[in-house]
Parts: structure tokens; sequence; C-alpha cells
């Protein structure tokens, strides 16, 4: 039978307004608005696959089985297609940290210019996660338009699914039949599980964006050191708040470049956050009302209290794979990452996985090729798949991009590794503006240390860019592309002959065409 | 004899700071501070080559000569490395587009969050102008410490060189000979040539950083339709002004793509600017002070007068090539650029050119990639070198970035051109918050239809990407290393096989992917 969504007048066609209307009541009340059908009658074909999950993974994975012809059908409980990075992990995020970056702008430039005086100044943490939170339906919207009117993706939305078996759903009250499932049921964070940890105000990245409705007072305790409670904690230290980052082991060890990782530090700490590295909090302590009120911590310096009303706990994902083990017995590793070849099959013939529930990276590239991966070898095609080389980034008030080898790995495989920086070693240390580009313009003429931080590892022998790091703004989209060329040989030479669009926020062209005549590449 | 700079303890060493206060006292006082000279007594050989001039062209090429071994020396008027462009030409307008970016943001949320109100504020533009002239000496100080401490480049600055002939030039009172010359003379802008042009008040890109004294009132005339005249106009409209810009013929055609171009302007006028094309400047009319008053203008609506304070023209730049053909009689071309074939060789023996003096692009890349050409054919490396297929950019409050052909040249050359953009064509138009990506973030959420474009355009028979078309941030630094995998034939399947730092400006690689399936390629 036909299902296909329609509009009020009955027309098949559903602008993103009309969407964005149908998620938001969807997610107001889920039971009345009911599931969301796009199911094409008129094609009479078994499904190749159904994916269950439409995050990232389920929807690029049925864009493409879509794409080559075949037919798919995937089903989420949310009433809209994308997952939770729009709802609630990556785009809020990217709003935070844009708040961070132009909240440190406007504090060094506090009453200067157009800046207002921040001095002393507390600005809304709720305000913001309000604009997200009314805003979020559109991108939810979006993507269900392209979906739907341009991908010609099947779909039933606003609805759990059950898996029966290694070819069977249940969702919405039908059983559904496909030749394959991928399994695309994503990961939810890691939950804090110390004393109190059920107190109100204790939060992770999902339930800050759920269901914060208060305002937090002046100290904030973020646990954790990696990507997310830095992206988190530099947006809130930003808001004019004391945060204090309890981290188990040590600060953002995902930065293999030790003096880019420096520079990433000092500046967070310069912009006064309290970092306590080898920490571990044991207890929170609630008030009367049940808020936490304080936040019991053991350092290398011995205990500490922290007067807080807001803990921001950011402990990593766990892949979402509970249900497809008691359902159909899959693999998983001691994370409870559900195992998968390099076609995507799980330890259960027929049945794929992609996305965060297969495990780290549990990042957008890996989320959505993975997807794309598995319809190719459900469609019968020969293929494999396994992250490697990828670029890398993460938010403090800055953008921290990396690819390729830090300076110290190098050395420890490289004879002849040579460098190439800005600022250069001197005498002046940081306080030379430069780099200087777009977003770091006003630092580079005001307060120069503040205008970022670069290097280009060579291979000294080969000519070979080995890896390069950039604190700063404006490059991350370049490491995409750069990747790519430093993955095929790229070398000094060939980083020189480029055409750089200046100026650029990687001077690495520039920097290598200074260097690139030499036979013996010296340090720069 | 050795002519080694050094500082007031007799060292040869000679840190950033120092060389800052140097530049500062000889900007201030030319003749009392005398030449600088770096001219090492212990190499005995000839000079390969003088480079006269020390902008991007002979600084770059003066560096790849001694990376090659060879012996250079590098010749300014002014008493830093670098040229034009740190000086009052590509930093400060980057300095100018950052304010004109940050004060549209401000202007959008006016009131809201931590943004003051900025209702009816005019900013000030002579401040932003100091904080620019205060802050360049500090770059032309790092340009000198890493031609000295780190390229090893020997020069002698704050000195007018004469050319006496092809292998000769008069420097500080000294004659110097080398095998080879390099004309590195760059360009100056084309001056307003209409009754008034030489009133108070009339400014081009140069003279603003330069004497600007006053803050202009509350209307600006900009001359002009090219980059230089929207990255200003842009800047001084973003300050609050009401700003009319004057265009002879067309605005911003140097941008392509039609709808890339629609969009840019389309927010341009958004923000207030009011555009005339088809306008011709007749005249300027000054008060009694001398002053610049009013601008009498022919537009095709007939004539106008505007009360003005404040003109700013930007009608190109012409190759400074007069010295040169006076001294030499070098060959120039109809619009005074010095004509060099693909070594970088003038009409006469010997003599080399490089940079803006040879003419269009006058952008960074070629005039230092045809200085470190220059280079190496001086030291007989054969070398051929065109500007050909770059990537460019402009700011208007946004960068605006593109590389390869637009829609409308694809069309004409290809019979199977295939469109993949953001926003998606949709009844909703632009009101949607995609693209969303650091720096548009607030827009996304807040004011979806300022959240930027982008589009790729793509041969659907060879699935070759042919160009690429974004306006937002972020994305500007990308083009550099995307236009180098266009040219090596980049295809919409390998972009879909990238690994995407999500969320990114450029949203080509994830939109990409869910078409890469395809046999037969769909606009997205």
């Amino acid at each position: 039978m036909d299902q296909r969504i329609a509009n009020d007048s009955g027309e098949s066609f559903l602008t993103i307004e009309h969407w964005k209307k149908r998620i938001e009541d969807a997610l107001a009340a889920p039971d009345a608005a009911g599931p969301i059908r796009n199911i094409n009658g008129e094609d009479q074909r078994e499904f190749d696959a159904i994916f269950v999950g439409g995050g990232a993974a389920g929807r690029f994975g049925s864009a493409y089985l879509r794409a080559l012809g075949g037919r798919q059908l995937v089903v989420d409980r949310w009433p809209f297609l994308g997952g939770s990075c729009p709802h609630n992990a990556c785009v809020p995020h990217h709003l935070f940290s844009e708040c961070a970056a132009e909240l440190m702008l406007a504090r060094t430039f506090s009453g200067s210019l157009w800046f207002p005086d921040m001095n002393g100044r507390i600005t809304s943490i709720k305000e913001v996660v309000d604009l997200f939170r009314r805003g979020r339906t559109g991108a939810h919207a979006i993507m269900n338009y392209q979906s739907k009117e341009q991908l010609d993706i099947e779909f039933v939305l606003n609805a759990p699914a059950q898996i029966l078996d290694a070819h069977r759903i249940e969702v919405a009250g039908e059983v559904i039949r496909a030749r394959a499932l991928v399994l695309a049921l994503g990961s939810e964070p890691i939950r804090l599980d110390v004393p109190g940890s059920a107190l109100k105000g204790v939060h992770d990245y999902t339930t800050l964006v759920e269901t914060l409705d208060y305002e937090p007072a002046d100290t904030v305790v973020v646990v954790g050191g990696g990507k997310t409670a830095v992206e988190y904690g530099c947006f809130f230290n930003a808001t004019g708040r004391r945060v204090v980052m309890l981290v188990r082991n040590r600060l953002l060890d995902i930065v293999k470049d030790g003096e880019t990782r420096a520079y990433a530090i000092d500046r967070m700490r310069e912009q006064g956050m309290e970092i306590f590295e080898g920490a571990t909090l044991t207890a929170l302590i609630g008030d009367t009302s049940g808020r936490v009120a304080r936040a019991v911590v053991e350092t290398p310096a011995g205990p500490v209290e922290i007067a807080t009303d807001f803990v921001f706990a950011a402990l990593g994902e766990r892949p979402h794979s509970q249900a497809a083990v008691e359902a159909l017995g899959v693999a998983i590793d001691e994370k409870g990452a559900v195992l998968v070849d390099e076609q995507m099959q799980t330890s259960v013939p027929g049945v794929y996985a992609a996305g965060d529930v297969i495990g780290a990276p549990m990042e957008m590239f890996k989320a959505r090729k993975s997807g794309t991966y598995a319809a190719r070898a459900i469609t019968g095609e020969k293929v494999s798949y396994k992250p490697a080389d990828w670029p890398d980034f993460l938010h403090t008030h800055y953008e921290v991009s990396w690819l390729g080898l830090g300076e110290e790995e190098a050395r420890a495989r490289y004879r002849n590794v040579v460098i190439v920086k800005m600022p250069p070693d001197n005498p002046n240390g940081l306080d030379i503006g430069l780099p200087a580009s777009d977003r770091t313009m006003l630092y580079a003429f005001a307060r120069p240390r503040l205008s970022g931080f670069q290097k280009v590892v060579i291979d000294g022998d080969t000519r070979r860019v080995l890896g390069a790091y950039h604190v700063g703004y404006g490059a991350k989209d370049a490491f995409q592309y750069l990747n790519v060329l430093v993955r095929r040989g790229l070398t000094v030479d060939e980083l020189g002959e480029m055409d750089e669009l200046f100026l650029n926020p990687t001077h690495f062209i520039q920097l290598a065409r200074l260097r690139a005549g030499q036979r013996e590449l010296q340090n720069l």
C-alpha cells in the first residue's frame, strides 16, 4: 500500500516549512502525531535493506542505496532523519563554539571599538541553548525535505522499531522484511557514575539542550578532558563563568603535536580556565531542592570541594548496541561496539552495521561513509572500508585542526624531520602578529599572541609533508582536501607550487615556498 | 666590505622587537635613519641577481635564489621587505573586512545576547585605520627578521635605487653590479581623474591608511565595482554609514557564477548598500576648507548629487614600470605592464621582471611565484610559468571564494552539467538554516538567509568537478587545495570518498556523496 505522507491539501510534495511544523508537533506529542510514513506502494520490490536508525549512517546509506537503484527503508524513533547530530550533538556544539569564539573576541576588545563592556559580565547559557532548541527543527526539516523530495528515500519516522530477526523489523504495527538489515543505532553519552550524579543540574551534551531550564550560576564544573569537554568548557568559560575542568589523565591528549597542544591549552588558561589533571570527581552533593551544590574532587594536591550548581560531564560515548545484541546476538567488542568486517557485515549473516554503533572513530565522516559502504556491499559490490589517516579537529575558543603526524611522532619515525611553522622560533615568542588571517586580524593587530599557531611537519629526505597542525580559524575546511593531497605524497615543492588565496589561514604554501629551493631542507 | 646591520650592542642578530623600532624610526625620518644594509662581505661572489623592489616578488625571488645557493641582493625604498601588501594593501583590507564581518554580526544581533545596541550607531573608521597604522610595523618587523635571520637574504633598505643599465643599479651612494636584474617594482592605484579629485577627503587604499586624519561623516561614496571597491565599501557600510557605490559597468563582474554573484550582491543590498550600475562620477565639489562636499554623478536615471565628505576610489592598479622603461627601454603593454616570457625575461637580455609590474593577475600568488620562477631561470633552470586556473576570492561582509567554471560558463561548454548546491532549490528559498558552519552558526539559527550559499558545478559525463563557489566563511583556505585536486581531475566520486571535518564550511563532500552512487548524476 502506498503510504506517502501528504500535506493538508493532499499533495505529496512537502515544503521545508511544512516539515518544520510536522516535526515540531511530533516532538511535542509523539503519540498524537503518530508514525510518519513515506513508502512507495508502486515499487513492488522487496526492500534491499532496512536501515535501523536514521542518523548520518542510516540516511547516507539510504541515499546511496537509492542512488545505486536499490530499494531501502529507513526507520527512526524521532520524527526526522539526520539523527543526534543536529538534534543534540555536533550542531549545538558548533553553535556554542561559535559563541565561545565571538565572546573571546568581545572580551578581548571589551569597551573598545564597537564592543560592549564585558568586564565582570556573565552572559546567558540558557539563552543560547534556547536559541538552538527553537532553531534545530529547521535543520531537521531540511533533511526530511532533501531525503524525500531530492533523494527519494523511503522511511517510517516517529516510530520505534523492533528488530525481529536478521530480515525483519516491526515498526508502527507492521512487520517489514528486507534482504538485509543495517544497524545504524548510534551511540549515547556515557553517564556520570558517582554519588549524586542524578541530581538536577548535572548534564551531558544531550540533557543540556533537552532539559536546561535555569540559568547556571557563576561556577561550572566540567568532567572530562577530550574534545567535548573542552568544547563545552570553553563556551561556559567564554560566558564569563569560572570553569573548573576535572581531567582524569591528560587534557587534550588527542592533539598529538606537543607545541600545538601547548598553544591551545595555554590560551585556554589565559582565558581563565582552571584545569586539574589527574583529578577524579568522587561525589556530587545536592541542596535541599535536589540540585547539585558542591562537587567533591580528588586532585593530586589533595581533596577539593567546589561550590557549583552546574556540572557538565563529557566522558565519551557508548555504542547503542544492546537492542541488536538482544535481538540478533551480534558480536560486540569490550566497549559495546558492534564488530564488523570491511564490508560492514556483522557476525550475523545479512546484518550490517554502520555509524557510531560500530565504535571509534565516532565521527561524521565515518558514520556517513560506513553507511554508504554498507549500501554498496548490500548491492553486491566488492568494497572494503576501514577508516585510516583521517584529518581531525576540535574547538577551544579557536578551531584546532590537524592531520598526519605531530612533530614528536615524526621524529620517532624519521631521521630528518624539518619543521615549518608560524610564529617562527624567535626571541619575541608569540608576541608577533602572525599568523594573521580572516577572524584573527583584530588579534594580530592588537593582541598578537592570540593570533594563532601553525606547523607543517616534513620528512626532509623525501620532502614529503608528514603532518599539519593549525590553531586559529578558517583552516578546518582546508584540512579535508589537504589531507587527500598529503596521502597522495604531497611534497614541500608541490605545496610551494600552489596558488594561495592570501591572506590564507594556513600559511603553509608560502612558508614551504620560502624553503622549497633548498636541496637540504631546513626548519623555518 | 661587510655591511651587516647590527643592534645597539653590535650584535648582528636582530630581534623582531629591534626591527620594529628600527622600521618605525625610519618611517618617521627616512633620511635621518639612512640606508639599512645587510651585505655579507665574506661572500666574494658577484650577485647573481639584484631584485629591484622588496615586495612579495622581490622577497620570495630572493629567498628562492638564496635557497638554491645563489647570491642575491634586494633593494627597497621602504625600510622593510614585504612591500605594499602589509603596508597599505592586502593586510589592511583583511583587517577592514574582518570588521565588516563582525559588525554585520553585531548589527544583526543588536541588543540581543551579548551584542550592544547598534541601532543608528555609526562606528569609527579612523579608529580602525589607526589600529592598523600602529600595528603594521609588527608585520614588517617579522618579515625583516625572517628575511635576515632565517632566509639569509642580502638587502639594502630605506634607500631608493636607480637602475643604471641591465646589470647595475645605484643605491645608497654605491653602484652595485649583478649578472641579472629582476624588476619587482610593483603597482600603484589608478588615481581618480575628475575635477575635484585632488580635494581633501578623496582617498584610495594607499592614502586611506597613510593620511586619514578625520572621522568621515555619515555618507561615503565609493567609485568602482571590483574587488577593492566592494571590500572597502562593505566595511564602510558595516560602520553604519550610508554607502553609495558608483559602478561604471557591472558590480562584481569577476564572480562568474550568476547565482553566487546574485547572492553576494543581494546581501550587500540587504545591508543597506546603494549600488548604481552604469554610473559615472563627473566631478567632486569642495567646501571652503578644500574638503570634498559633494559628488556629481551621471546615472542611467539622470544626474545625481550626493553630499559626502569622504570619497573612496578603487579603479584598479597600474604597473609601476615607468622607471624601468626610462632606464632600460623594456617593452610594456598598453596597460603599462612589463612584457615577460615564461622565463620571466623582459625584452632586455639579462633583465627579468616579476610581480604586479608584469600585469594581471595582480595577486599575491603570482607575485611570489613569478619571483621564484625568475630566480630559477637566473640560476639556469629551464622553467616555464604562466598563471592559469587559479582560485580566487573577495570579501563582501562575507568571504566569497571560487575556482573553475561558473554554471553559465559550464553550460556553454558541456552538454550535461550537474549542479549540487546549498541551499537547494526549494519553495522556502534561502530561509533555511543551511549551509551552517563555523562563523555562520548564529545566522543559521536566527537569520537563516544570511547563512551563506555554495555550489559545485560538475560535468555529468566525466563526473568531474568543473567549478566551486562559496559565500560564507572558512572556505577560502580550502579552495587553495581543492583547486589542485580539481585541476588533477577530481570527480564527484572522489569528493564523496573524502573525510569531512563536520560541520564543514564547504558541504561539497557530503552533498557529492549523496549523489555519488548515481550512474546518471542529477542535480541536488
